[in-house]
């Protein structure tokens, strides 16, 4: 493997550009602007509006979740999850050091720390056995709860993230929630069109959360959405993101602190026109990765990254994964590709080595330290 | 004075409407689609693009502030002001009781302890004599820092917020935080488009905030801005918007503890398209304004409130201001005008009485509780 090699192979790919290959750009056409012009027509652009509703109807239908509630973004929806799930401050929220800051600082949000776990090697996301090993050696049932006994706290949730939209292994993560009698919630962020087993991510703990930021599979500008199972949950999430507005005609009384997360109707316009679109986005995902994966296939140093057994991957970035032997060559690969006017990027710096969570707890991370010298992020806009 | 003379004089300026005439709508035109349009188009609809920079500085134009930098909200943008400030947890921020909840609540989202003063009877913002009287009785100075010697909390910052558009006394209010070495922060979420002397409102403080929520002046959907007249806290504002993300070509390294609360270029493109129509909207709340007080005049037990000497409002809500012995009327009115299908409603119940805030500091709120009962809400849509 060389550098040229890579390159080589990724023009063969997606061809060779004059300009500049973005990782993940979002796909519009004029259906976009038609829905929101219905939306500037209507005069409902902010918080309440029928595209919300609508919005909220088609996520429903395709996650198979009986609930959606959107949000501002990603970020705010896992903040609401958590308080949704009575995380109080001063808790501990499990959470994979491999993932995007955002995570973390949802729980920081909601006045917790973040209790960091490892990866395991094949789809990136949480460890289960990681997960179990941690809260084997520092997990004390008292009167109900679990506690970490190094740290005093409370152990309030287990939060995994499926990563690059691959999903993890969330059968065996919920055997050892429901072992602990913890909560777990769903950091599906990068995971709209993901399937565990035929089951859309999202839809398998207490509740599960979705992004719809700029460079995700689709895109409301920014934007976000709790998925539910729970009728009640579901309501109070909404309820929490209506600055916790009691109902009334005319009264401003609000009951407890309340959050404005709240998407506009203005966004959600955009995010129905989206996700018209989404099931041939993802056919053309899936077909640029097995593109990927043929052009890669075989090459010394490094595999490109494919869908866990028994899953469906949206593809949302696609990933190539060098070999422990090669991971000295990854600023190299970076900076040829990046030259070449093709973006590549490694993943996320491991989130315990963050200044502002550095001091947290966690387990061994010796899957994710190694991870995260050997990820790198390739071209993977739906259509390329 | 009865409820019919009043639903009388509210007609004679809006008309007899067979339909539900809101408090406040936003005002559409072709304009905003075509902006929507470009932005589609130009493939940027997120928290990075044309649009962003473009609103910006149409804020700056129109304020006067050197620098403004979008938000998710006005919440969103009061937050990241007091953070800017050095607003710690357990600080205490003095804040008007008679004011939305987001204003306590933005303090509660940095941590720290909102501290209610009270209004005073003609503007309804902070009264800049009441802050200075509880400051005298609570504040102690310590190492360079005020106190509050009955909390021995820090008293970090004041934040005075524009009731329905109308400047509150920021000078004098200015005299007194001087006197203490207090930053003082403009809540001008409800003011765009008001001039104290002549300076836009915002531009008197460390910073200020303003709000596009889709009942304010002009709407992005959802949306804030801070103003600041000093480079480096505008830059460090944005920083804590995006994530708190060190700039680097490929690396995703954050700093500290940031937030995902930068505009997207779809609600900003709306934005742009909103501030070109800003001055007539602003003529024509004046001249609606004018019509309510020539229509109120002369009826006994109320009086229509006008902006204040040396000021110029933008009219954002307008209202009534029962006398103190007509307050018995209030929900009398509510009912009629709303059954006639006149939306009105009363302000905000004073945060003091919300349950999250019963228990914060405070000085005497009289006035606040004198006010909370008298003022009416009136359809005040430019244009009407």
């Amino acid at each position: 493997m060389n550098t040229q090699s890579i390159i080589e192979r990724i023009h063969s790919v997606i061809g060779v550009r004059e300009s500049f290959t973005p990782l993940h750009i979002p796909i519009f056409d004029e259906r976009e602007v038609d829905l929101l012009r219905e939306c500037v027509e209507s005069n409902m652009v902010s918080s309440v509006g029928a595209f919300c509703d609508r919005f909220e109807a088609s996520l429903v239908e395709f996650t198979g979740a009986k609930r959606a509630v959107l949000c501002m973004n990603g970020t705010s929806a896992l903040h609401l999850a958590l308080r949704v799930c009575g995380v109080e401050p001063g808790d501990e929220v499990m959470i994979p050091s491999l993932s995007f800051v955002a995570t973390a600082n949802a729980v920081r949000y909601a006045g917790a720390i973040p209790h960091f776990i490892d990866a395991e090697a094949v789809r990136f996301g949480m460890d289960p056995l990681a997960l179990e090993k941690r809260l084997d050696a520092v997990g004390e049932l008292r009167d109900g709860a679990l506690y970490n006994r190094e740290t005093g706290r409370r152990i309030a949730c287990v939060v995994p993230m499926h990563a690059f939209g691959h999903p993890v292994l969330i059968s065996e993560l919920l055997a050892v929630t429901n072992r602990f009698g913890l909560q777990l919630v769903e950091d599906a962020a990068e995971s709209l069109g993901s399937f565990y087993e035929g089951q859309h991510t999202g839809n398998f703990g207490v509740c599960g959360i979705l992004s719809f930021n700029g460079n995700k599979v689709i895109t409301t500008g920014g934007g976000g959405a709790l998925l539910f199972n729970d009728d009640a949950l579901a309501d109070r999430a909404k309820y929490l993101s209506t600055t916790a507005k009691r109902p009334h005609k005319w009264e401003f009384f609000h009951d407890e602190l309340g959050y404005n997360y709240r998407m506009p109707a203005l966004n959600a316009a955009m995010g129905c026109a989206q996700m018209e679109k989404l099931p041939k986005m993802l056919a053309q995902k899936r077909a640029l990765a097995e593109r990927y994966r043929q052009a890669f296939a075989g090459l010394e140093g490094l595999r490109f990254v494919t869908e866990p057994e028994g899953c469906q991957s949206n593809y949302w970035l696609n990933a190539l994964l060098l070999d422990e032997d090669s991971v000295d060559q990854r600023n190299a690969i970076l900076e040829a590709t990046n030259a070449a006017n093709i973006m590549t990027r490694p993943v996320w710096a491991p989130l315990d080595e963050l200044p502002m969570y550095a001091d947290c707890p966690k387990g061994s991370l010796d899957v994710t330290k190694s991870l995260a010298q050997r990820l790198i992020n390739i071209p993977s806009t739906a259509g390329l």
